[in-house]
């Protein structure tokens, strides 16, 4: 059985050398680190890690399914995890994701990529399997709608941000609130709703499933989806409740634009809250009162976090916990 | 030499099918597809359209590469890129490209795929060469700042649309217009810049080189450039100019951001206008007067310009010709 001194005596390297290669720090040089992993490959050597399944043939690249393209939360957050990424070594692509393309995928990916990152969305179980049992570890940003023992995740942690929102309203003095979320269980949305309902208990306001809006994750559905609530409801005049509360910013301003159109006084006749924070929430008219999740941190601590997993570098040690958002009073509530 | 007919025999399939996999026709069944590559394989066939360089080992991926993640007017332009080549038997992944990463580009899609799409911006020569060289096409959507024979394009026609846009300028009354664009000429934004002010020229308004601001693209540096320009003149009220155009839609948003945050009446005191027409723009306060830029045309049909290059199925043409803006007259101008 080869050693560590005889890889870096073949490489004509220094121990320390051959240990960066192994953990797949940045600093060593491309052409150093083929001679370091040839001298391996001659000699046979594995060191104990190789339990943990260090692929000789690394591919340093992370793919990143993406549920939609349009959403800016979403671009803020795979920038960060680009910048992570890049910081440690490692390329990222990112790939759309939809569930009629899953077989696509496993073909697409194979071999391809020492990791998967998810953002929030869920993949079928067999589709999970497949991937795991190939090596390729899998990771999402936000929790996916389908939590899957083996998939690491990282999120805010809703209860405690659904709940400032919730005493907000109820301190505005709203009683019956409404929900808009996305519509599909197997989107992140799923978890910020069900949050949502738990803090509106705890709070004492009424939030029943008759109150729930399906919008589709996007401005164009939700704004739809609200102009024909505000039909039924003569024009906004008689709505059963006084705030609605969106679980993605996209559709809270498509809310606030269906109610410009439809005349809709906004918060008088109608409060409005959404819950990431995104940039042009705060330039509408009225600007959006929302949950400010921190994206950033969101996308550099989830990817160094899956970065540590997959190179089996301890030295990666981000914070732990979930991330803690903050309330964002504006003028919508 | 072997023919048509014996490699559909080998492969027990109709000569049309034949066809139809030298073509990548995506009717074509995946196990069909490999049984006749590898009768072609077998048989050492050589079809005379082989000239234009097929691949025996074509990836079916097309590698697009995005400046900016948060723009969402890229963002829109991406789905219909990837729809288009989803329906032509093509999938699609993205890379965020920098200047500083085209060594690293090289490398990640050597051999991987059979084209690179980019969204305006531009490559270095050295980059451009070693991927023609490779046989791996190239094409940009939107003019690439840096013009290069080899490279297609498909872009509005930036000469008549701004026309459109220092025409509705100059009949509102202003003459002295400001421009804000990027800053890096490698960037898009220049072919914008410089058709407006040509426009500009044309219709007898003055917007000269002292006149221009330098946006670097985003809503948040958009919004810092225009309220230190505000700053400048005293608030606003003493500006050399009239009316401001940013050569896209974020940065005229960040400019109605600095603007309302400084007090500075739109359109009375500074008019804005935009030009791609992005859903937000059409959500401020005032909402943003601006082009239409028809991205779904953008997307759809330089994705199927290209991929008819690639494959060299000359079924796949769209028509003719660059795209036109609609003007949208809005609150703003």
């Amino acid at each position: 059985m080869a050693t560590r001194k005889q890889v870096a005596e073949l490489a004509g390297v220094s121990e320390a050398v051959v240990s960066y290669v192994l953990h797949n720090k940045p600093i060593v040089k491309e052409a150093t680190r083929l001679k370091v992993l040839e001298a391996i490959q001659q000699l046979g050597y594995r060191p104990n890690m190789m339990a943990r399944g260090l692929k000789m043939k690394q591919s340093r690249q992370i793919a990143v399914l993406v549920g939609s393209l349009g959403n800016p939360f979403e671009a803020g957050v795979l920038l960060h995890v680009e910048q992570t990424a890049q910081r440690h070594g490692y390329a990222v692509f990112f790939h759309s994701y939809s569930e009629q393309s899953e077989e696509e995928l496993k073909e697409l990916l194979h071999g391809r990529v020492d990791g998967i990152m998810l953002l929030g969305q869920s993949l079928r179980e067999d589709t999970i399997q497949h991937f795991l049992s190939t090596g390729t570890p899998i990771f999402s940003l936000m929790a996916p709608a389908l939590h899957h023992q083996d998939v690491g995740s990282l999120d805010l942690d809703w209860s405690k941000a659904m709940i400032k929102l919730a005493a907000h309203l109820k301190e505005r003095g709203h009683q019956r609130v409404a929900l808009m979320t996305h519509g599909s269980l197997r989107h992140y949305a799923s978890s910020r709703a069900n949050a949502f309902q738990a803090a509106a208990e705890a709070e004492g306001l009424i939030c029943s499933d008759e109150m729930t809006l399906f919008g589709g994750g996007t401005f164009e559905h939700a704004s739809a989806a609200m102009a024909e609530e505000l039909k039924k409801y003569d024009q906004g005049a008689a709505l059963p409740y006084t705030a609605i509360v969106a679980v993605n910013d996209l559709m809270a301003l498509g809310i606030l634009s269906a109610c410009r159109k439809m005349g809709v006084n906004v918060p008088v006749q109608l409060a409005v809250a959404g819950c990431e924070g995104i940039l042009m929430s705060g330039e509408t008219s009225p600007p959006l009162t929302t949950l400010l999740y921190p994206r950033e941190e969101l996308g550099s601590r989830g990817t160094a976090l899956f970065i540590g997993m997959i190179s089996g570098d301890s030295t990666i040690k981000p914070p732990d916990g979930e991330l803690d958002a903050e309330l964002m009073v504006r003028g919508s509530v």
